[in-house]
């Protein structure tokens, strides 16, 4: 099953007082990834949209927060798939840190995105042109 | 078992170009309720950080994501206690729309909140003068 | 000249690891106020943008920051209009801290924001209706 | 005088329900640029918190927004210094879309970083190991 890995730099705008990044922060990061991952496969989220009216939402999202990421550490994403269905793809992600010494699991997520029509807003199936490519990276 | 309310409203700043709030933004929703839960039963953040060395991590969330909320609505979020142990609680989380007419659950999460060192950044189990209080809104 | 008061909570996704608020996060404060203070008289920018298809956007902003704002400081924000011409409003804003014994200005902006069409996103005249009502709290 | 480009990736993250991105968020943009061009120097920000107690805060900046940045857009961040005293550096930033076939600026800045110490919040003035190095950059 193939692993999509994307490099995610820690700023000032993802911590918070506590001296770490924001837990939502995390999300954003994910989210990155999994756009990346889709336009490594030959997609661009705006032109589904615009040719094909397709949007992708999440669904539903559970993330464990194992240990904290710091302002300018450089995190590795690693994106895969593990199920792919009618209307809707269940990632795995993680992210680690890769201090030249220790690779160090942070945080690890399972989320379910639903590919939707962008005017109704209600789940459509995924098409088969796109369907076909992505699962060549599943 | 006591529910706490508390009221956000949405903000472009909230908002993503699908129109809709994004996905990572609830969660700054749900731990503005959780912080403000907290200030109504007496607590304060800063306080407990500067006087006992007290923070609160979020371990672990789980959310499902069921209709979007939109700019300027006016959002309602619940928060309750199921589960309290010695240095972490569960909190149980929804969102809900509020126009006149219809009130709609947009968002659940379970979330586990960790009491921690604020040097060490290692669990430490939450201390009685604070459990005794916060049990009272469970 | 009638001046706006909105009051803004710090959390946790407003700071930064250097322990204050993250300097583009003012913004976003400042911009709640102008909202809230649209609100206030009268207009919701939903409704704007869906019957007269009226959004406004920032033409440019300069902020001088002072004092930090920090985690869990209740702020409030000061709104006042200080020029209004044929498609625009200059605004001139404070966020100042509110603790019980000193009031302290952190943070000064002067917003120009412009009325723009939601299709095209150019420059169209503030309707009559609008600045009527407007210019009453100016 | 030395141009430093750094190029930015819009996300979801970055946009709001207007279509294009959020204005405070071209700050975050800005500082990331920033931040690269002194890592690009030889600096890093953590080790100079840590080792010598330096943090850098912006003391005012001033923003013309031209044309809106949209989703999906990879965007380049030119960075130059314009001025450099004792204790403060005030940097010109843009920011291009990279369309193939036309590059259009959407946003420059001017901003006035200030040397800090860490703890008391108060500038000192920029240590020479830290100016000789940067001003080779100028």
């Amino acid at each position: 099953m193939t692993n999509f890995q994307w490099p995610v730099r820690v700023y000032y705008e993802d911590t918070d007082a506590g001296g770490v990044v924001y837990y939502a922060n995390y999300l954003r990061f994910f989210e990155r990834a999994r756009t990346e991952w889709m336009r490594a496969s030959g997609f661009e989220q705006d032109q589904l949209r615009q040719q094909h009216q397709l949007v992708f939402a999440v669904r539903s999202i559970e993330v464990d927060y194992l240990f904290p990421a710091r302002f300018n550490q450089l995190l590795l994403v690693d994106t895969h798939i593990t199920q792919f269905r009618g209307a809707s793809i269940l990632f795995s992600q993680q992210i680690s840190s890769t201090e030249p010494d220790t690779i160090q699991v942070l945080c690890r997520a399972h989320v379910r995105i639903v590919c939707i029509n962008a005017q109704s807003f209600t789940p459509c199936p995924i098409p088969d042109f796109l369907k076909s490519e992505l699962q060549k990276n599943v």
